[in-house]
């Protein structure tokens, strides 16, 4: 018998259909991948070429030479300068298209990726990240700062070079609205962070956790909209990423790691997005949010019937994926390269 | 600038980025389609392998044959018997997977597509979806109803023979609570129907009608979160798809008819998706929700910034799409098909 199972922040509603149930190795695609050259001409990207970006707004030093560097993106999906103004004409709510839109450089090399770096690289990456998400959450036209990464052709990523994106948008879309009057319903009734709540229940749990480190929790989601996606989670109370203290982020540098090497080596160096869900910059500081990452690897199509209803078929039982992801064993190079 | 709009209806707000703006013919993707056959032996739903499918639940003849079949999908996302019974086990909700999963087999052929069917032949699929409907709206454990269809591999289609999906759930899902919610509370604040009165606004003002019927409307969305999304309203106001009568019905087969081949000859046969939104079984008489068919080309990738945010970057002009499409010419051999 199928089931359905309901989101607890968000209240979608799922179906886990088992009669179509895939192993989780089915799902992992084995494609024709031509090896990446560590260097390649064009690429506004590689190191060499950086007079085909636009001017640098942040970098990080390793060795006496860039390691990470933040770039406006050249194709800004919103315009950097000018006021968030509304317009009101009958029905129709406008607001010209002002905000930020930055893409961050991973690497040096053509040819990495996350789950490939050292530890130490990818705490640097998370460093960046937070270095900007800090001065645009001040700027006061910004009401949501969005984190994220496309890695591959069908997740959207248009460039090879490891690059992740950071768009600052001057409004709360709704469905963060909508998913923090849930929270904060919840809040009231219970007294107690959802988030928080759902953590704790998972960690005695135990069924749906992937990786479980001193900071941070990698879980499989209870009602997964679709096959593999894993939430990270911080184990300490914060609605916002901007919260994060050092010795957090070097913990969280190597939940990243671990899990996607996992997907990396599990599934098959699998398309995928990543983006932190954190709270708009006017709710910081709320008892009834709390902030993470979520990883949606891309293995399976929307079809019509998600996009009629709002609700996911999802072919994986959540337990089953987090389980085969906690028996995936990184090969030992790695597990050096960590340490490098 | 670029510009942020809102949807009037969910009131999610949506990028349209004229800076990466696209003209709508750049979006077409010239494939590698190889011709299909008539007839392949190995599909279940062509005539002639009727034994290669499950029992068939209803069909509607022409010229002695059957012309359009529903058949139990054989790989059913819900089971038929059972009740919906629910679990509650601290903050976890589940129910048990009863549903209804029907596929309507659009034609014998295993080579036609909407699109190039005579008009008479649509009208009759239209016709199986409203038996259906009407009859599985019956069953006391329904509450919503979804007919939809994937055209083409990328918008999840895994059978060429043409066919559409109706799923029936024992759940109201988020999605349509929320949307409901926005729409008394719109009803209550102007004492009209959100849509009866976008409806009104967007046919004075003209600019995103792709075709005008007596009975409905196809236009681009204000607001469109991907190229193209378009909506077929029926003017008159209904809440649910069963209350269409058997001459709006007639009218609708020429609007999808008309809209489906734009789609074909404008942008190369692309992918796409569509659904009916319909209120749930319970709410079918309300005065505050219209029940549309949306249309959905895939023609872009969504990324981490839309599963991050829960807001879409378009770069396409919904006013653009428009009049690209009411410009499209469908071949006169069509136009003579729709007369058959």
């Amino acid at each position: 018998m199928p089931e359905l199972r309901q989101n607890r922040v968000t209240k979608d509603w799922v179906i886990i259909a088992t009669e179509r149930a895939k192993r989780p190795e089915q799902l992992s695609v084995k494609r024709d991948i031509k090896p990446l050259p560590e260097y390649s001409e064009n690429c506004p990207f590689c190191a060499g070429n950086e007079a085909l970006a636009p001017p640098e707004i942040m970098h990080i030093d390793h060795d006496g030479k860039w390691q990470i560097r933040v770039v406006p993106n050249k194709f800004s999906a919103l315009a950097r300068e000018g006021e968030p103004t509304r317009k009101i004409e009958r029905s129709k709510r406008t607001m010209n298209g002002v905000g930020i839109h930055d893409v961050i450089v991973e690497g040096r090399l053509h040819n990495t990726t996350t789950a490939l770096l050292p530890e130490a690289h990818v705490a640097n990456i998370l460093r960046t990240y937070k270095a900007r998400f800090d001065e645009i959450s001040r700027d006061p036209r910004v009401q949501q700062v969005i984190i994220f990464k496309n890695h591959g052709g069908t997740a959207g990523a248009s460039l090879e070079h490891p690059h992740s994106q950071l768009i600052a948008i001057p409004v709360i879309s709704h469905q963060v609205r909508e998913r923090f009057e849930e929270a904060l319903r919840h809040f009231d009734e219970y007294g107690e962070c959802i988030f928080c709540q759902v953590n704790d229940e998972e960690l005695k749990e135990g069924t749906r956790i992937v990786v479980d480190s001193p900071h941070f929790v990698a879980m499989e989601q209870f009602a997964s909209p679709t096959p593999f996606v894993t939430h990270i989670y911080p184990k300490r109370h914060m609605a916002s990423f901007g919260a994060i203290r050092e010795d957090e982020l070097a913990d969280l540098a190597r939940v990243m790691k671990t899990l996607l090497g996992k997907l990396y080596y599990g599934l098959e160096n699998p398309d995928f997005y990543f983006s932190n869900r954190t709270a708009p910059t006017e709710n910081e500081g709320v008892k009834y949010y709390h902030w993470y990452i979520s990883v949606i690897p891309r293995l399976t199509k929307v079809a019509g019937f998600e996009l009629g209803s709002g609700m996911f078929i999802n072919v994986v039982l959540p337990e089953a994926a987090a389980e085969y992801l906690r028996n995936v064993k990184v090969p030992e190079s790695q597990l050096a390269a960590a340490g490098k």
